[in-house]
């Protein structure tokens, strides 16, 4: 069996019955949307059904276990005595694992402590996959903007990231202009772009299921002195947190760089969210930098440094790199320029 | 407020927290990935956080209720009383609200129940997803296969369902070449597709929201015996479905329509999945045509008739069309022809 499963069981008191995909994912190396994963000292048993059986039995070190689609039930039946289970497990499922005797311990978050830390050759997926979120982006400014929809230009960025190696969007592309952009997270619409507009465009792909999430903010054309003010201000917000970060800074002190730029500014409260969030087989996972955070970085944790403006029914900026966090600082992965670059 | 919520009322015995985003999207036509819906006798309250909240104001019939991003923790703490709450909830967010003093009430199957039986303006959209799907397909009999590898099919079906006006893609489109076809639920990989073999595509798209789910196997080329044989198996065993759907079968009994003409073939045995699923918001909602269900067909819902065989190893079948049930039969939405289909 890999490391992973050797490093989980040190964090185990009991056996852990893994229910998440993606933690799945990350321990058997095996994708399914149904199946669980049963941790205990001696043995790893991957419960799936027919249409993933096969692919489970190549998975070295585990014993793979054929159920019907109702895999949960079968569980309940089959399993005994203290077991813990995974918070996001539906509250349904609980129930059925609870009404079949077993004595189930609620846990979170303790794959996912693993999962914050990447090791070199995740770190190496990432790097490929910001690569090539460097190239579309690079791209993508020579695509036409002005009189076209948000919605093609997501389909530009679809074909760019095909293009360019990406394996699969790491999410629906977001496209917003001028008002849409107020809105951080509305997705690309059948809104015509105009001249003289902020644009907002968040994207990233897949390289072996690690994502990229990157944010740069276009100007269609001269702006006017708000929204160029605004610009500066996103700006030196995020630089003052890619200058501060490192390991041992907490996730509420990591997101008060930016905030307090932006908070001092003309702009002040208008930074709706978190500074940003761990990157890795999903696109939000630990560590958190906001407000509401309690992690602390750790070397290791790849995350988004993402502040932004939002004025309601005007426009939105944000900018979006991918860092890793290291003992001395960041190293990081966004190479695409930060200048603010005007598109026709 | 809309005939929705009316008709919900009439199922609710307390207040209902509706918190699965689909139902949510049903119910208000508001879509976020962190929002909640308390729909009370005289009021109905959306609650979501500052990314969504402008959206989330111009729903008719609604109070938008700002909240930060730890939306359920806000709940527990401005809610009280009797709530149902839907089970798909997580465990975790069950605790918080459990903790913050609230008589819950689990339930499960509630809006899904009105979501499975389509309105009028819903079966449109899901008319058009199919026309938009028949026309993909069609073209796809021209696109070359041998010597391409799966995902360079997936690839095209993107961009035929982009050019052909379907809104985005209902599910990452399978090509399951060979082998990989054994596997029902295999995504495109990077294995070439050969000459000779059966190619199984399933693959649909979303109009309105609403998603076509359609499912065919080609053939690069002449196929052996084996093959040949279990195709029209397939074929036969579909048909047999689709003469004997109708509003007042049961989900077991749709689904042993299919499957006894497999059965009772020299491929007893190798449907290994059930015969359909509800189809609208959600790709796979209610009713289910399975082994294992409890659904009663009712007019007006919505199901994939998609029986397969799946021998491992060698090659899987499988083809699916989506049908309204009627009282008399079904509609069939699905045109693209089902005769064995060589591409090149």
């Amino acid at each position: 069996m890999n490391d992973r499963i050797a490093r989980l069981r040190e964090l185990l008191e009991q056996p852990l019955l893994v229910t998440d995909p993606t933690n799945v994912r990350y321990l058997a190396g095996f994708e399914s949307s149904n199946c669980a994963l049963l941790v205990e000292d001696d043995r790893v048993r991957l419960f799936t059904d027919f249409r993933y059986i096969q692919a489970a039995r190549e998975v070295d070190g585990v014993e793979a276990v054929l159920t019907k689609r109702d895999l949960i039930s079968e569980l309940a039946d089959e399993l005994s005595g203290r077991v813990a289970f995974e918070r996001v497990l539906p509250y349904g499922l609980y129930e059925v694992l609870r009404d079949g005797g077993l004595e189930l311990v609620p846990t979170s978050g303790t794959v996912e402590k693993l999962r914050a830390v990447k090791e070199e050759g995740e770190l190496e997926q990432l790097r490929r996959a910001c690569a090539v979120t460097d190239r579309v982006f690079e791209r993508l400014t020579g695509v036409p903007f002005v009189g076209r929809t948000e919605r093609d230009v997501s389909w530009d960025l679809a074909q760019l990231f095909h293009e360019e190696g990406g394996e699969d969007l790491a999410f629906e592309s977001i496209v917003g202009a001028g008002p849409t952009g107020s809105r951080p997270h509305a997705r690309a619409g059948n809104r015509k772009i105009g001249a003289g507009e902020l644009v907002v465009i968040d994207a990233g792909c897949t390289i072996g299921g690690y994502a990229s999430d990157y944010t740069r903010t276009f100007a269609t054309g001269p702006l006017d002195n708000e929204a160029k003010d605004a610009y500066q201000v996103v700006l030196r917000a995020q630089q003052a947190a890619l200058d501060g970060i490192r390991a041992g800074i907490s996730g509420v002190a990591a997101d008060g760089l930016a905030r307090s730029v932006i908070d001092e500014s003309p702009f002040a409260g208008k930074l709706g969210h978190g500074l940003g969030h761990g990157l890795g087989l999903d696109v939000h996972e630990a560590p958190r930098l906001s407000t509401e955070s309690s992690d602390v970085l750790e070397p290791g944790n790849v995350v988004t440094v993402e502040p932004g403006v939002y004025l309601e029914g005007k426009f939105g900026i944000r900018i979006e790199d991918d860092v890793v966090v290291t003992p001395e600082g960041i190293e990081n992965l966004t190479g695409f320029t930060k200048d603010l670059i005007e598109v026709s």
